[in-house]
């Protein structure tokens, strides 16, 4: 393990080595195709302006954090190509998301199907091709993160390790989507499924995984893993629950995300799902008349947080929330983790879990 | 060189081969999320039955054909695994395109978006729902043909050599999908970017790249490749020439496709930009208000019909063709292949452009 540790797990400098590689991919992006007649590299402008738009980097920071985890030495460029590799995929799942979402914004930019459409506003047919040319974006971003991760100087023994799990991740993220889609407008008391959706899309997605990837890399063992799956899966569902109470108690101004969209929408989060079961039969024909509504107003929002609040759903939450943030910070309890990794989890555990935005 | 080379380059045999990787991998796909809760492998059971539906298969052949190219040996578990990928990833292709393009049906079956509204049509928004679970069905292929390619069992050299590759193909099927969005609807007279369009849609995408694909699993060095694009470029172009005279003047019985779609949706065919160049003010006139029509009727196609006769772009479309496909074969005329390799090559090349379907 490097004595430089600390400083290598600064996370503000993982994330500006993290932005450099993108940087230096997305603008110079291997075996593209020389040349793109007519369209002039849109794609390519449009997917480099997307992922280095500024984010948290939540995804290659946990796979950096993997490696030193399984303690994983210093400076190895297959590290940071790797991390960065899961950007460009994120890329690929927020583009498709907002899509089939209809999402108006990301990252407070127009999203890329709206961005698409208003550069377009020409065309008799701007909505459909926003939509469609956003499609080819988010594939060319999946496309892309095989690239970068092919690439990425892996040996042998890493591609074996790695590729399969990036596998998986992929496939996991896809069908927590595809649940989603399944349930999204059909608000039920079904807390599991929205449970396991929360699983699937985050909890496996956005961090176990990508620590397994860095820990894998690293050469990591079973124990390894298995250390970092009992700290991601509690976490990220704390911080997908987290994210279903900002979406519909948050301050719009603070989340960048306004707060009728989950319900318009009628995501079935976990929260809609304990309101569901513990709703009066009065409070459920009120939930299904105003969830899932397009044109739900204020009123009708502040209708909704008052039944969440008085079935009891928003503290049952808040309560799920805090046992699994407790389940996360004490898998990080063991003398298998330099204390100084486990430190830099600790702190990333907290700003998941306590957060406005 | 196998002694069994006329055996082993059956192209029946071979597509049975690569059918039954194909079946064997997606009825049971690894790494599969064990409880899709809710959904019940539905995304899984679409994709086995879109890929295993009969086709032609053309992309796996291509490449198996590529392998003996470059004087591989037989049985690699590695090729067959290669080839379906490439199935596997084309139906991802597919799946996607046929959003783009609102197409109703594929195969003699409703298109996958079509097919998910029809089995949700019970729900309000039962068509946007379809285009989204065939988005995510269409993610699911792409990162399935991964998950085959990478557990195809390829040596650390083989990975080095084919995975760029791939990469490659991919990005050029995406690039002329987007030149191809960007032109549709607006014909003009811009005979090279239809012919970009072309090359890179289906010439590289279709027939270079597996090509290349297979050869290079086989350790071919740059004179094998460059013969296999000698061939392939050329023949690809004039498979889209001939499929796109098939789109507008073929017997919607046997080609299975509308004749009318290409026309509704404005195609940007090399056949439409030659009438372009080449029509009258009337005549041009005539083509812009009914061509990119989404009401089109047989009358109209019949007038759209006459001007591309009249024009001569017809039969110059038709001396492009043949002029490629002359081209194709007198590529095959060298020492460097096997003459039986030459020979499966050739048949290919009759059947890709001499055809009513």
């Amino acid at each position: 393990m490097s004595t430089d540790l600390a400083q290598a797990l600064d996370l503000g400098a993982i994330r500006r080595r993290v932005d450099a590689v993108l940087a230096k991919f997305l603008h110079h992006p291997p075996h593209a195709v020389p040349a793109q007649r007519g369209c002039g590299g849109e794609l390519d402008r449009e997917l480099a302006a997307f992922v280095l738009a500024p984010g948290k980097r939540i995804r290659p920071l946990l796979c950096v954090l993997g490696w030193y985890a399984a303690g994983g030495a210093d400076g190895e460029e297959a590290l940071w190509h790797t991390a960065a590799s899961l950007e460009v995929f994120h890329a690929f799942a927020l583009i498709h998301d907002d899509i089939m979402d209809a999402s108006e914004t990301r990252r407070g930019r127009l999203s890329a199907h709206r961005a698409f459409a208003a550069r377009y506003s020409h065309r008799p047919d701007a909505d459909a091709f926003g939509a469609h040319a956003a499609l080819l974006l988010g594939d060319l971003a999946l496309i892309r993160s095989d690239a970068l991760l092919h690439g990425a100087g892996l040996s042998a023994r890493q591609r074996d390790a790695v590729l399969p799990l990036v596998d998986t991740m992929r496939e996991e993220v896809l069908l927590g989507q595809h649940m989603d889609l399944v349930a999204t407008g059909r608000p039920s008391g079904d807390v599991e499924h929205a449970l396991a959706v929360a699983r699937y899309k985050t909890a496996k997605y956005t961090v176990e995984r990508p620590l397994h990837v860095g820990a894998a890399l690293a050469g990591a063992g079973p124990e390894v893993l298995a250390l970092c799956s009992a700290y991601a899966l509690p976490l990220g569902e704390a911080f997908q629950l987290r994210d279903d109470v900002l979406g519909t108690f948050g301050d719009p101004d603070t989340t960048g995300k306004p707060v009728l969209e989950d319900l318009r929408s009628g995501k079935a989060t976990v929260l809609m799902a304990v309101a569901a079961q513990h709703a009066t039969p009065d409070q459920k024909r009120t939930l299904q008349a105003l969830v899932g509504r397009p044109d739900l107003d204020q009123e009708g929002a502040a209708t909704v947080q008052r039944i969440l609040r008085q079935t009891g759903a928003l503290a049952t939450v808040e309560e799920m929330i805090t046992t699994r943030y407790e389940a996360a910070l004490s898998a990080l309890a063991t003398d298998v983790l330099d204390p100084r990794v486990a430190d830099a989890l600790r702190s990333l555990a907290v700003r998941a879990v306590i957060r406005t935005a």
